[in-house]
């Protein structure tokens, strides 16, 4: 792994000891663990222990883990399943602003199926006010999601005092814990939310093994329709391979996880001390109730795309949710939830640390970050002139 | 591989240079490709690489092959995604009685939001007529959808003259070719069907990469709603090592083709033979135009589930279609289409055979069958009172 990889939210390297497990089953352990004879047996345990592991990692009986391919085919399961599951009892649904696109976007295409979908707003510190959610709330109201912590600027929501009121007006609430689970403690019980999202990448397990999380007795629509793998709720032959390392990776992550949260907690709040010395940078997020690894940063005048490309040019790794940058080219929806300014929502950086990093990586960064940022500044006509004379000239644009 | 695996319709072993293509990208290759950095990038090209692969394969454009998580994602995906997309011009989808289980519960899943389904049966052989698909056309039909080869019975359906008809009244036309892409030659552009879908793990490939070829112009809906990944059809973070897999394996079964073919071939022609010397038993599906590595067939008298087991004490592997060996517990829909008696279907035994397997490993098969039906058939009353008798009794029943 390169040193100064501080992107873990775009994905982990994986463990060695993952890879380990995961070896036999690409090789002589290649059995269909639908197949009733010993080889396909040896797949099925090796499955059923995966599941055994996820679940403890998340406080779950093992029966109520159902494997997915990942976090994103997860979240769609999730709202779209329960939502149509539900649908006899009312088609109103409650989401945030700070969600995942695979929830925001699977929310969309519910709203072209005759569902009405509520997006509450998140405040200046991109938390969700659960007294919000409970004003959202009509009779027809029958699925409420919403992010356990947020990839882009690493708020922790409320889930729990959440839970308490969506249990209050009997309605599912499933969260997005996909940027969360494997990184801070996540405990279904504790939470009692009624379905969750987790995915093995972002934990160092493989990519292709996602997981979700359904409560005993919950009700769900397939959203692949098949076989009858996953108690008949997710079809389709298992990534045997794949679902054995999240299973090794979830133990090691539950063993590991205050070591690992302390790691990257004192290298967070390092990196956070020595780029907020730079004038005219913000924090993103809540400052203290946020995942322990993510640093976010807004920094005026300048782009998301210019700050990557010179920290690539120093080999440091980083990530923007800035609409330059993102493949997906549209304005991050939870920074405007936020009430930052779109200008300076363009100068969003996000640092997204992880076990393998180290003191001196974050130190070389704290030393190159502002180099950086005034090359940049010096090269902008709107570090003087500030935003407004780029928003005047057309610049900008969505999506531009 | 154990020497004596026939059931490679379930699944195949990976070859050693799939594995070894795969490698890096579970280590030092771990980027994100929708990451705007090199180590994104290089995941990104490898993805686009297995993508012009298992184009070649198919005969595809590269911009044509969407990456799934397995062949019941990609049936789901292109049966659900084309009805949805065409609802505005009807509801009547039409597919056939051989289909996989993914297709077929899916269309059930359909029929609940309101589609018409008409599932169109087969002949003895197992055999779609192109003219009874023409029949039920109606001004509604939207979209058909015929597996390309039966993976229970081994028959290849006369695709090309079913996309004729579709073409001449405007349908969109989906085959489910996860059992033939890869074991025999699949040419979309000769096929001209507007959808395909395929699996990795059926041509030597990993788990947990599928693919969907959607024809240029097609349109779709997603299956899992998110980031733009796939051309924005399909989200999730891309499984990597599985994709470069696939397109490894698709490489290898493009050049390798018509040696494994005559390879399979004429050890299923040799096991057939030998097989069909004992009494009453019938090779089920098309004499001809099959599968070349798929040997299939009911044993009057006695069930697959027995066969299996003893099979397995002589370290054979195969499968059965029949209804209690099949974790699923139905009778196989197509058997039963075919006009196979319910009775009967109860024998069915299915060899899938492979690249790995010899001449040897088919005559130790050729030897031991005879014996464990005879076994069988001595400890089976029915064997002389016929299924009459059991029937009568109440034995049997479907589920059971």
């Amino acid at each position: 792994m390169s040193v100064k990889y501080f992107d873990h939210i775009a994905t982990n390297p994986m463990l060695p000891e993952v890879f380990d497990a995961m070896l036999p089953y690409f090789k002589e352990q290649y059995g269909n663990p639908m197949s009733m004879y010993d080889l396909g047996m040896k797949a099925k345990q090796a499955v059923e222990t995966a599941r055994e592991q996820v679940a403890k990692l998340i406080n779950a009986k093992p029966s109520e883990i159902i494997f997915t391919s990942s976090g994103a085919e997860s979240n769609n399961f999730a709202l779209k399943g329960m939502a149509m599951a539900h649908q006899g009892s009312g088609k109103h649904l409650i989401i945030s602003m700070a969600e995942h696109h695979s929830v925001l976007n699977t929310a969309r295409s519910l709203e072209k199926l005759g569902f009405v979908v509520t997006y509450v707003p998140v405040d200046n510190h991109g938390m969700v006010d659960p007294e919000t959610v409970k004003k959202s709330i009509t009779k027809e109201t029958t699925v409420i999601s919403i992010i356990h912590a947020s990839s882009e600027v690493g708020t922790i929501e409320p889930i729990k005092e959440i839970a308490a009121i969506a249990k209050e007006h009997k309605i599912v609430l499933h969260t997005d814990a996909v940027a969360s689970a494997g990184n801070i403690p996540v405990d279904v019980k504790d939470l009692e939310v009624d379905a969750l999202s987790l995915s093995a990448h972002q934990f160092y397990g493989p990519k292709g093994a996602a997981a979700m999380y359904l409560k005993t007795g919950q009700r769900i629509l397939p959203l692949i329709y098949g076989g009858i793998q996953e108690g008949g709720r997710r079809a389709g032959t298992e990534n045997v391979p794949a679902i054995v390392g999240m299973g090794k990776a979830a133990e090691l992550a539950a063993a590991d996880l205050p070591k690992r949260m302390a790691h990257v907690k004192q290298l967070r709040q390092r990196l956070t001390e020595g780029i907020l010395k730079i004038e005219k940078v913000h924090l993103t997020g809540h400052p203290e109730i946020r995942l322990p690894g993510l640093a976010s940063f807004v920094v005026e005048f300048i782009e998301g795309e210019g700050m990557l490309l010179l920290l690539l040019s120093k080999g440091i790794y980083a990530a923007s949710g800035s609409a330059c940058t993102s493949k997906a080219l549209k304005a991050s929806p939870v920074l405007v939830s936020m009430g930052v300014p779109t200008s300076m929502s363009h100068g969003s950086i996000v640092f997204s640390l992880g076990i393998g990093n180290t003191t001196e990586a974050i130190d070389s960064c704290i030393e190159e970050f502002p180099q950086i940022v005034k090359r940049l500044r010096d090269m902008s006509p709107f570090a003087k002139e500030g935003w407004g004379a780029l928003e005047a000239s057309g610049g900008h644009k969505e999506g531009a």
